[in-house]
């Protein structure tokens, strides 16, 4: 048995780097960047109006000139103008590039028209040189990174590269992985159910948590037949880079994962963690280096290992460690077994900006029906019994804000 | 021009129930559920043995009995068996169902075996009556709701009405929305670009971030043209619930979105919002129903507006009101336009559990660059300059915790 900080630093010296590939820039979205995303041209790529008015020299209006006649009309996208007298003007939509011998944008809001002469006139108030202009190269200057490689691609990463002119970027591939549960007490949908077996739902929920973070899982589900369940690890050894499983791996008599990943050679790193929920997982690697994430068949079990084990290492693994989070505990809790005990809870910030993490129903039961009433586990820590209020702890977090 | 608490009022007021679909259930991740999940039995169906070992009768413990006789073994899934005498036992794997006239299960470490004899020992220690059962019904009786309604669906979600038999599930329709940005200056990909023109964008980026909450929008873009524009719109408001502008909306020569949407019979709501970025934001509504939020075509502008405002009504009008956020100012600030300022942060939790919000690059430029490197929109108050490092303050995240 290991510590959960033992079984970490196992994981997470087997990061691993799955390669790249292509995808049209659209298609990117939720994955991670395997190369930089360079400005194509300066940004902006001309000095930019940022709002409607009026370009003109600004030492006019320090000379005292009031009223500026237009030499012109320029909208975004079209190629600047220009003015010659001090007294002159452009008139100028956002988005549009500074014209010649003009430093200086005035909003329509600050100026008045004269109707049917071309002129405006400009009120009283305080004006700054350079005003409402967008410098060129102000954001980056041709040549400079954008985006830097290893980021998430969000909704701002993939407007960037495509004004950089990006059609494809180069993402880190996500290891093929495949999730199968074991067991014969649990039957598919639409199958008759005896009083005594179960739906089969383990590895539609690793699937879909998977699918969130951007990993499209095969699924599969196995009996407990020996023969059956080596045949499948010794093909899944050879056309996938990750196995998860789920259950299997107690000391009950028809626990036959851990001894038929040995007989294909998977090589244990550990078995069982010094952990509540989750302790009887196996965790090995065969020679080729496909990775065998075993995880008990509870449900909290196996969607803790995954949180807590799984998704830090393919994030290590993509370039992107997971950033620490914090909550405080909302009330007293005591926890008895010498075991690292992961608290399901609700998290909520208050109006401080304190995270505070509430267990679920109170009496801290790892069950099942609390995992839907919570966001986050909170991670006690061994060798104590009593946690206070307003400690604070590490949680893993399986909830989106929003 | 309205405050920001005035145009979300406006908003807020008009949330939209779009009706019902049923979905297979594992195609139902990340959206809402528009009716409970129910327990089709009692969870879990039967008092179900949580680990491997034996299952006997705890009197015969208290009576002094520490030598068992196997009666049968039990895997997961079989029927029940039973003992019939105080000194028996069944042999009992994870999963199973409690065996007739026992009441306890102790685990293999607890005790011995004598080999070849189909007796187990009990080791000395201190056992409680019904340890390692999960009691029938304990976590839902049949018939009881097991997920709420409006719930979001993530994979314990998924799980829970799998587990109870539901292989489809109703969930809430989002609104078939359209994404419409306008400009000449904007050239889409693959096309030759001046030194003044840029590219398309923001209309993906809208659609990649409602892609990322559920919701599949259409994208489209249309030049700086009062007829096309009007055209578009009249033919948007007959198949879409939402249309979602870019651009268009300011005081310039060619901003003729307003006029455009007024020309179709869509009353403004409201023009302006007090706020930077996004101040000639324009939202009104059909006869029809059908809702337009016309935001500007600035990037952090139209960004933060689906943000602050078309997010949070997408939420409400699900029955899911997003749940306030707030952080921590990482240092002193100051913004003096009698403005809403909406500050870009990178978000990170200390280990005390403090969400802190640190402006990207230190000068509060609410530039496109800055945003790749944000977390979230900060939300600074009006009628104040001054903001000070530790202060608190409502956030708008954009991007998750992993």
């Amino acid at each position: 048995m290991v510590s959960v900080e033992e079984a970490e630093r196992i994981i997470q010296r087997r990061t691993r780097d799955y390669g790249t590939e292509s995808l049209p820039t659209e298609q990117a979205l939720g994955r991670f960047l395997a190369a930089p995303v360079v400005a194509d041209r300066d940004m902006p790529p001309f000095d930019r109006v940022t709002l409607d008015g009026i370009a003109l020299r600004f030492q006019s209006v320090t000379d005292g000139i009031r009223e500026f006649h237009v030499a012109r009309s320029q909208a975004a996208g079209e190629d600047p103008g220009k003015i010659t007298r001090p007294d002159e003007c452009v008139e100028i939509m956002t988005g549009a590039a500074l014209p010649s011998a003009t430093d200086t944008i005035i909003p329509f809001e600050d100026i008045e028209k004269v109707n049917g002469q071309g002129i405006y006139l400009l009120r009283e108030g305080s004006y700054q040189f350079g005003q409402n202009i967008h410098v060129r190269g102000r954001d980056r200057k041709a040549g400079e990174i954008l985006v830097n490689t290893n980021q998430w691609i969000g909704p701002p990463v993939i407007a960037a590269a495509l004004s950089a002119g990006r059609t494809e970027l180069e993402v880190r591939k996500f290891p093929k992985t495949m999730v199968i549960s074991t067991g014969d007490e649990l039957l598919g949908q639409h199958k008759p159910l005896s009083a005594f077996q179960i739906r089969r739902s383990n590895d539609y929920m690793l699937a879909s948590d998977l699918q969130l973070h951007g990993l499209r899982a095969n699924t599969n589900h196995l009996p407990d037949d020996p023969v059956i369940i080596s045949a499948e690890i010794g093909h899944c050894l050879r056309e996938y880079d990750v196995i998860i499983l789920c259950g299997g791996v107690s000391m009950g008599k028809h626990d036959y994962v851990p001894g038929a990943l040995e007989q294909n050679g998977v090589k244990p790193l550990f078995y069982k963690v010094a952990q509540r929920p989750g302790k009887p997982f196996w965790f090995g690697e065969h020679a080729s280096g496909v990775l065998v994430f075993a995880f008990p068949g509870n449900p909290v079990s196996c969607f803790l290992c995954l949180h807590r084990y799984f998704l830090p290492w393919l994030y290590a693994s993509a370039g992107q460690p997971i950033r620490p989070v914090y909550a405080q505990l909302g009330y007293d809790f005591e926890f008895k077994p010498d075991l690292q005990y992961f608290l399901q809870v609700r998290l909520e910030v208050n109006e401080k900006g304190m995270l505070i993490g509430t267990p679920a129903e109170g009496n801290g039961s790892g069950d099942f029906a609390n995992l839907l009433a919570s966001d986050a586990f909170l991670e006690l820590p061994l060798g104590r019994e009593k946690f206070s209020r307003s400690e604070s702890f590490r949680v893993w977090p399986f909830k989106n804000w929003t």
